[in-house]
């Protein structure tokens, strides 16, 4: 049985990851599923690829699809124009929404299925045939897909009774036999081979076009740039640790899989091994590259012009050589020549390494043949370890600098929030008319204010009313509500500094809230300070704790359709694994000692109102007066200080414990956070952190 | 990963039955994995497969190996004679603790390992090479086995680093390409499978001897004689559907997969689909028998002396026919020339049976390859489909007269408890020296008393102080402590009764417990409350809810090694599938509705003391105001109804709610357990449940 709950839409769970079966090659033994990690996690808000960075939301949702709405055909007609080029030749084309990296944060120039498709919203995967045209998409973006595709196109409704999958679909409507064409470099090796294993039911060919993508080919001049800003080194003082240490960490572990040089392809962990920081894509500081490391060398495929003369010689202090970006595939045909023994992530490394490493090994075997004079060579071949990169448990579990980025940044972030929180208070109260655009807009100016502000972690959801019940609401600028004081108001929001990334939700009522939305919101609350206050042996997985957020609200039969807990980067991705903590139980991976995860359950009442309460914590060593089997007993160290709105709470739910819980840490807020604040914000900090 | 905790004991989780991963055959797709069934069950009490059906304790532990202990020698030496013959031809014999039916508690004239090894210990496997003999065995009976192997014997202490397991000790010892004899009834297939390609890492061979079992050859005139007491009808008004309408069912089912017939080999399974009782092994109220049910028949495979003519009648009546025991084999045989599409479970069907089948399968087409003019045949060959048994989900899930007869066995039970804890209290007060041995007779004594009372359902665990915290304890009359006030005592024990199957489990104190003991109690019992009061939506497996129960523990560090609860059946097996409540993530199970489950956490502090609270639960539907997903939400009613001593509660650290539920459930049990109660047990019952 997949999941807890009946159909839980994939989308709230993994989002742009495909769903974790997908993961998993058959090729790869059962073992590994258990530490196969969730590329992109679990919880709440959304991954709705914005294309800038820190603009207010009322600049966002303009661009690709508005002024090419009506060349839709011509596009179409060019791409299957391409289809019969004799270097072509395919009877299809899928233009998924990845870039090269897995990314959940994409840059503008690699929107290649919204440019083809007029579909801007972040997940969706679009296939063409010479006849035919659909776009797959799940229940989050239907409306948004129904008004932005033509006529031309087809909506794929993804989790819908009846609608096939991509691969049902060309295997039924095409001829068998059919070519069907991909960019190898838009698909996980995983990915690719699944795929490729269900056309081949109908005799269906995948052709991997890896020369060049036939819709940069149609997009030409209006097509972005891609992007070129600077990278930066990621302080000392901020990473914890050099370069050269993290790469020793790193060969000592190929070594012991007897690999002699490993493919990191998540632009996260590149930039997080490299301690250098990008802003090539909205929300994530990271930058486009390749690293190849190898047990005496490294090098960084990137871009040189963003390498600046501090990154150069940070690099080159550290051993890494640089490379262009394009020159990647070259260097994995001569690795594979140097007879390497090389370490390939399968889930992340897309197909287009893979399939040319594969082919370079083949050729070095077929000339061993040629050559089986010298039976010496034959051993020392090249090969290839499909394993879960080792990088991204390394970057999990994170160290005392990184801690301490991260608790800096929550204090200013909380600063701000305070600010916002007491100014929109007030707004409110004085009858303003402000969109949930508008608000979202005023957070940004308000967090800008920090030092080290960099950007939002995500696209705020700003959510009034039944608009907090869409798990993965983004409000659009001149078609969104106000935010009143007649009903809920839900806010998820993130931000990137220098040192730290942050993800918060709160849910305030700026009037009388009923007593259901009381109940639900104390439920909810409950299964967060549940959470909060689990203490569990070493080796514990975050499923097994994701019923503790989940009994308040099971026992009057209710429910969300979300995971309660992500990870976190620190000065990175919003979203990370690979822990989680989830009501799947395919996530084995155990909770660890530095490991920060969110801490969100919510409850969403369909056109009604949305409940979440999120802080990020921090897994640390609990204090606990036996050691039961000589392990170690791991808790929680809370990073987020936000006030919650104890007007929701329905004081007759709570146990003297839970209240408690709330009383201790809304004094802890005011101890923490009073110091950044002066004037009315810190009155509605006082205001806002007495016990109950 | 396997488990939350360190290396749990193996015995403590899963006993006779294999580890889950043996129960996974390679060959089977990993779907498969989610609905195979564990078969013997999880939690506190031991399997010591006693031998005397409802013989006091004080009888136990004589028997097979004090009058045979001197002889041991010649018995290797007359089982390695054996090795040589020419029908035989082995390295090595392999002699599980087995019968041919995968069953918890066996018959006396099966008890093969225990008459070659002298151990008599209910888990064990042992292995006999022409030089050397091993036997492996958990940590239950490290002691135990230390003391009754003889010197001939090595003793592997399973679990322990560095003991090899029997495959691994045979690849080691044996020279490559030697030949590994077993008992194909003895080993499920899959377990066989295993087997083999673990040894054939070494070229060893496996080699199947059906025809005779080697210590059976030896054991000669002193073997018991298999069990022949008489059947019994289980009458209709406990089993609630007749057998015509569960053959029914059983048929839908295999026509659902194609199939034309299935062997059902596990004992409850027969009994429960016949609605027959027996009495050939101790604690299971079944007898020996195959039943194989075709599309249009039934045939019962039993030693036909053990069929009354009133049972004869009910299966005439039924339309199911008579064979013997033995000729199960040859019915195989024919099964696969009729050209049957049999469902074989093959994680409790015997690697006898499988074999054959396939042997006969083999035959079949290559009759078919030689006569291939006529085409046409060519369909409809014998077929062999590997799947869980659909019987166990089936039986798991009670219907309304099987569930009243639970109800009404549990109060009987409780009234005898009652009696017995209001004796055993006074004694203990009057300074009677009792021993753990003589409180489980009188134990005995006072169920005896109660009406359809037949037997034990296992052997009672009566452990006072120290020996409380061994998990698996049985007294060895002579050898055991008194019971006394000066520590905690804790009682395991359960009844079979002609109406249904208790199980339960209190922990007491008759003097002044110490605050250690009353905070891990009290820890203890909020696990138990939390679990009773836990309300999950459907299709939740059991394992989600098990962190709930360790909460409280896990809290301080504490924690314990074995499941939280097991199926139980209904007036069958105490230890029955597929459903538990366990740390191990391994069974998909979902808890259903009429599914019956023990809540027995605990808590065992090494040489001082144990703690384990059971009750078993039923599963419903929870009234609750809410239906989130449109699904059934589950909770539990309780069928146990016996005083919690109230004495051992710490009654600061219980919530308002923990302290409700304890007087809520002694409101239940004065009320429902006094009607059946008089005299000092009634005051007893009066004292025991006042509100606290």
């Amino acid at each position: 049985m997949e999941a807890t709950l009946s159909s839980p839409p994939l989308s709230s769970f993994l989002r742009r990851a495909p769903p974790l079966r997908r993961l998993i090659p058959l090729s790869l033994p059962p073992l590994l599923i258990a530490s196969r990690r969730l590329r992109v996690s679990s919880c709440a808000h959304g991954s709705n690829g914005g294309r800038f960075v820190a603009r207010p939301s009322s600049e966002l949702r303009r661009g690709i699809s508005e002024n090419s709405s009506i060349v839709e055909d011509e596009k179409l007609l060019s791409l299957r124009r391409i289809f019969s080029r004799p270097d072509v030749g395919i009877d299809a084309y899928i233009v998924p929404s990845q870039d090269a990296h897995q990314s959940e944060f994409i840059a503008e120039c690699f929107m290649r299925r919204a440019y083809l498709s007029g579909f801007t919203g972040s997940a969706g995967t679009a296939v063409v045939t010479k006849d035919k045209a659909a776009l797959w998409t799940d229940g989050r973006y239907f409306l948004q897909a129904e008004k932005e595709l033509s006529h031309d196109w087809t909506l794929m409704r993804s989790g819908t009774r009846g609608v096939p999958t991509t691969s049902e679909w060309l295997n039924d409507i095409l001829p068998p036999g059919a070519r069907i064409g991909i960019d190898p470099f838009l698909f996980s090796f995983d990915a690719a081979e699944e795929l490729k294993q269900e056309i081949s039911k109908k005799n269906h060919e995948l052709i991997l076009l890896k020369e060049f993508n036939l819709v940069d080919e149609i997009w030409n001049d209006s097509r972005p740039d891609p992007p070129s800003k600077p990278t930066r080194v990621h302080d000392i003082k901020y990473a914890g640790a050099d370069v050269v240490s993290k790469l020793s960490y790193l060969r000592s572990h190929l070594g012991e899989y007897g690999c002699t040089a490993i493919v990191v392809s998540m632009l996260d962990e590149v930039a997080w091994l490299l301690n250098m920081r990008g802003s090539d894509v909205p929300h994530s500081p990271v930058f486009y590259g390749y690293l190849i490391v190898e047990l005496d060398c490294a090098t960084l495929f990137v871009d040189t012009k963003k390498v600046t003369k501090e990154v150069l010689s940070h690099l080159t202090n550290a051993g890494v050589e640089l490379k262009t970006y394009e020159s990647v595939l070259a260097e994995i045909e001569s690795l594979a020549l140097k007879g390497a023994k090389l370490w390939l992530d399968a889930s992340s490394v897309n197909a287009a390494i893979v399939s040319v490493f594969r082919s370079a090994c083949e050729r070095y075997s077929s000339q061993l043949n040629n050559n089986s004079t010298n039976q010496s060579i034959h051993h020392g071949g090249p090969d290839a370890l499909y394993q879960v990169s080792p990088v991204a448990l390394a970057k999990a579990v994170k160290n005392n600098a990184e801690i301490e980025g991260m608790k800096n940044a929550h204090l200013r972030d909380a600063a701000a929030l305070v600010e916002f929180w007491c100014w929109l208070e007030k707004e409110i109260e004085n009858n303003v008319a402000l969109t949930e655009v508008d608000v979202a807009d005023a957070l940004l100016e308000f967090r800008q204010k920090q030092e080290s502000f960099i950007e939002t972690s995500f696209d705020t959801i700003s959510g009034y009313g039944a608009n907090g019940a869409i798990i993965h609401y983004r409000p659009i600028p001149g078609d969104c509500s106000l935010v009143e004081n007649k009903n809920l108001f839900l806010l998820d929001s993130g931000a990137q500094y220098v040192d730290g990334t942050t993800d918060i939700t709160r849910t305030v009522h700026f009037g009388e809230p009923s007593k259901r939305q009381k109940e639900c919101f104390t439920r909810v609350l409950q299964g967060h300070i549940a959470i909060d206050e689990a203490i569990f042996p070493e080796r514990t997985p975050g499923f097994v704790l994701d019923v503790l957020a989940r009994s308040s609200l099971w026992k009057v039969g209710l429910d969300y359709r979300h995971g309660t807990g992500h990870g976190v980067g620190a000065a990175l991705n919003v979203h990370e694994g690979p822990q989680s903590i989830s009501f799947r139980f395919g996530n084995l991976t155990a909770l660890q000692r530095g490991m920060i995860v969110s801490n969100e359950p919510g409850y969403y009442e369909d056109n009604s109102f949305g409940i979440r309460i999120e802080n990020l914590l921090l897994v640390t060593e609990a204090n606990v007066p036996n050691a039961y089997g000589g392990i170690e007993y791991l808790g929680f160290e809370k990073l987020t200080f936000v006030p919650i709105q104890t007007m929701l709470v329905e004081l007759s739910l709570m146990s003297p414990g839970e209240i408690k819980w709330l009383n201790d840490y809304h004094a802890q807020v005011w101890e923490k956070v009073s110091p950044l604040l002066n004037g009315e914000a810190l009155d509605w900090l006082w205001k806002n952190t007495r016990p109950i």
